[in-house]
C-alpha cells in the first residue's frame, strides 16, 4: 500500500492526479481529465472573468464532477519605464530582423493577479479547488474563496513554502520540484541556484506539513505515481505530458519541440515573463539568459517579446516562444487526456501504488 | 516488487546500496557498509597508491566481501598561470584577513587522474568493483581495470552520458540527479543550468541503457530506496546520510553545517576546486559564486584556496571549506554506517520494495 486516500478523501475524485494548470490550453483539457476521474485545471492568469465564466460553463456541460480554477497571485511590481526601454532597446536586432516597428503598440492579455473581479467569478462559479501559484492571495480574498466553499491549494518550492502555507490553512500543498516545466511557485525564497529537485522536496514536505502533498515536477508516467506515492504524496500534478494530448491544442513548433525534448533540453528562465520558469531551450533563452538580471518585471516582459514571438510563430519556429516543459517530456505518451489518465493510474495500481479503496 | 535483483546477482552483495564514495572519509567507512551487506566505496582520488593499499588492507583485515574503488578520471586542462595569479589575486582579502602570506609556497593531495601508477594498485588489489567519475579513462587503462576481474561503473548525469557509458560497456550506470551532493559526474554536457532531477532521470536513463541502474541524488531514508526501485533503479547510491555516521569522521565545522541542513541549503558551485558540485551555502559560495566563470581550471582551484580553508577550520569555521550536501541531508539519522544500511534496506522492504530474494 503505496499511496493514501486523503487527496481522495479531500476532494472527491476517483484518481489522485490533478492535471496541472497551464496557460494556454483551455476547459477542453480541463474537462477530459475531471470527466475520467482525475483533477482537471483550468489556468485562469490570463484570462478576463468572461472567459473564465465561457469556459467552466462549458466544462460543466461536459461533467459535474470536480475541477480546479488556478490563479496567479503574484504582488505586482511598480514598473521600470527605463527598465523596459533597455530591454526593448536589447530586442531592437532582432525587430529588426523581423521587419517589426519597436515603437508600434502592443497588446496582449498579460497575466493578472487573482482580484476582486476574479474572486467574483469563484463565489458565482464555486469549483470544487481553487489553486494559486505565488503564494496565497490577501485574507480578506482568501476568506472569500473558502466561504464560497472551495478548497485553497497553492505551490511550495521549499519545506519553509509548504510550512508557511500550511500555516496559513490551505487545504493541500503542492510540492513543486526543481524539474517541473512553467513558472517556479517561489514566493519566500528568490535564489533559482537553490530549488530542490522532487526527490528531495517531496519527502521533506511530507515531513514538515499537516495537510496532504501534492508531487510535482517530472511525474509523468506510471512509475512516477508510484515513487511519488513512496516519497510521501496523497497526488501527483502532471503537466507536460497532458501538453501532449490533443486537448491541449498547443502550437506546432511547441508541439514539436516536446516530441524531440531530451531530458537535458531545459533550463529555467526569467526572459520570457520576468519570473522564472523552466522551459525548452530556444533561441530566445540561448541569446537572451536563460538567467537575465536586465529582464523587466513580472509580468512585463512578456509584452516586448509578445511581437517577436508571434512573428517567428507565423513563420512555424518557436524560437520567441515559452516552451515550458519539464524535464521528463521524453515520459509522455500522445493519447487523449482521459485516457492518459485513466492509464496512468490502472498501471499505477498494477505496479503496486496499491488500490486506495482498500482498507 | 518493486525492487530487481539485477544488481545483487551483478555484485554479489545482499543490499542494494551503495554508499557514495567521498574524498575525506576513508576505509573505516567503507568496511562498515560492505560488512552489512552494502557495497562500500574508497574515494582514491586524493590518495597516493600507498595511501589506497593500506586503507584496502585495513578494509580486508575487517570483511571478506566486496567493495568499491573510486576514481576521477578527467582529461586534465593545461594549467593557466595568468588565471591562477588573477584568482590569487581576487582571494587576496581572506589572505589578510586570516594573516596569510599569499606568497608562500601550498602542498596538499589535489585530485590526480586515474593513471597508471593507480592501475597497477587495482591490478593488485582486485576490488570487485571499480567506478569512474567524469567518464571513463582512456581504453588501455580500461582494459586493465577489466582484465583484473573488476566490474566498472560510472556516472552519468544525463541521458546522453548515460548511453555513452553504455555503449562502452559499463557494468551498471550511477544515474547522478541533480539533488545529488559533490563533484557533477557531468563529461559531455557542460551546462549546470541544464542539470536533470533524480525524479526525471532515473526512469529515463532506465529506459535508454541495457545495464543496471543505480539511483542517486537524495536517496536518504526507505522511502527514497521505494521510490528509485519504482522508477526503475536496481540500486541506489546514498552519499549525505553517510556523511552523519561517525565512521565518516568528518570535521565539526561540517558536521554542524549538516545538522542544520535545511532543503533549500544547497547550490552548485565551482568555486571550491574549478568543476561544478553541490555543496551547503558558505561565505565562499556565496562571496565568490556559487558560479564563477574566472575560476582556475579543476582541480587546481583547490590550491589557493587551501590555506584559507585550514585556518577558517581551525577556528571552527567551515567558511572556506568545500560542504559537500545533497539536497536531503534533513532526512539522514546519526547511527553507525552498519544499522543505517541494514535499517534503510529493511524499511524499505517493509514499505514495499519487495524481497530481492523472492522469485
Amino acid at each position: 500500500m503505496l499511496s493514501n486516500k486523503r487527496f481522495l478523501d479531500l476532494v472527491g475524485v476517483e484518481i489522485p492526479i490533478i492535471q496541472a494548470p497551464m496557460v494556454g490550453p483551455r476547459g477542453h483539457l480541463t474537462a477530459s481529465v475531471s470527466a475520467a476521474g482525475g483533477l482537471g485545471s483550468l489556468a485562469c492568469p490570463a484570462l478576463t472573468p468572461d472567459q473564465v465564466l465561457a469556459e467552466v460553463a462549458a466544462i460543466r456541460q461536459r461533467t459535474d464532477k470536480p475541477f480546479n480554477l488556478n490563479f496567479f497571485c503574484h504582488v505586482p511590481e511598480a514598473p521600470d519605464a527605463a527598465r523596459e526601454r533597455a530591454w526593448k532597446q536589447r530586442l531592437g536586432s532582432y525587430y529588426r530582423e523581423f521587419g517589426l516597428d519597436p515603437s508600434a503598440p502592443i497588446s496582449m492579455a498579460n497575466r493578472e493577479p487573482f482580484g476582486d473581479a476574479m474572486c467574483a467569478v469563484v463565489e458565482k462559479l464555486r469549483p470544487r479547488v481553487v489553486s494559486f501559484h505565488f503564494g496565497l492571495p490577501d485574507e480578506r480574498l482568501l476568506k472569500r474563496v473558502r466561504n464560497a466553499g472551495c478548497l485553497v491549494f497553492s505551490s511550495a518550492t521549499t519545506v519553509a513554502e509548504a510550512r508557511w502555507l500550511d500555516e496559513r490553512g490551505v487545504d493541500a500543498v503542492i510540492a513543486q520540484g526543481a524539474e517541473a516545466g512553467g513558472h517556479r511557485g517561489m514566493f519566500l525564497v528568490r535564489s533559482v541556484a537553490s530549488q530542490v529537485g522532487t526527490f528531495a522536496l517531496v519527502p521533506q514536505v511530507a515531513d514538515a506539513v499537516r495537510v496532504p502533498v501534492i508531487a510535482a515536477g517530472a511525474v509523468a508516467d506510471a512509475r512516477g505515481l508510484v515513487a511519488a506515492f513512496a516519497l510521501g504524496a496523497s497526488a501527483v500534478q502532471i503537466g507536460t505530458a497532458y501538453l501532449l494530448c490533443p486537448e491541449a491544442g498547443i502550437s506546432t513548433p511547441y508541439l514539436a519541440a516536446l516530441r524531440a525534448a531530451r531530458d537535458e533540453d531545459t533550463a529555467m528562465t526569467n526572459v520570457f515573463t520576468g519570473k522564472p520558469a523552466r522551459g525548452l531551450m530556444n533561441r530566445a533563452m540561448r541569446e537572451l539568459g536563460p538567467m537575465n538580471q536586465e529582464v523587466p518585471v513580472f509580468p512585463t516582459a512578456a509584452v516586448a517579446l509578445q511581437p517577436l514571438r508571434t512573428a517567428a510563430e507565423a513563420h512555424g519556429s518557436g524560437d520567441f516562444s515559452p516552451l515550458w516543459s519539464g524535464q521528463a517530456a521524453r515520459l509522455a505518451r500522445e493519447v487523449g487526456a482521459a485516457d492518459l489518465t485513466r492509464q496512468l493510474w490502472s498501471e499505477a495500481r498494477q505496479a503496486g501504488a496499491g488500490s486506495p479503496t482498500a482498507p
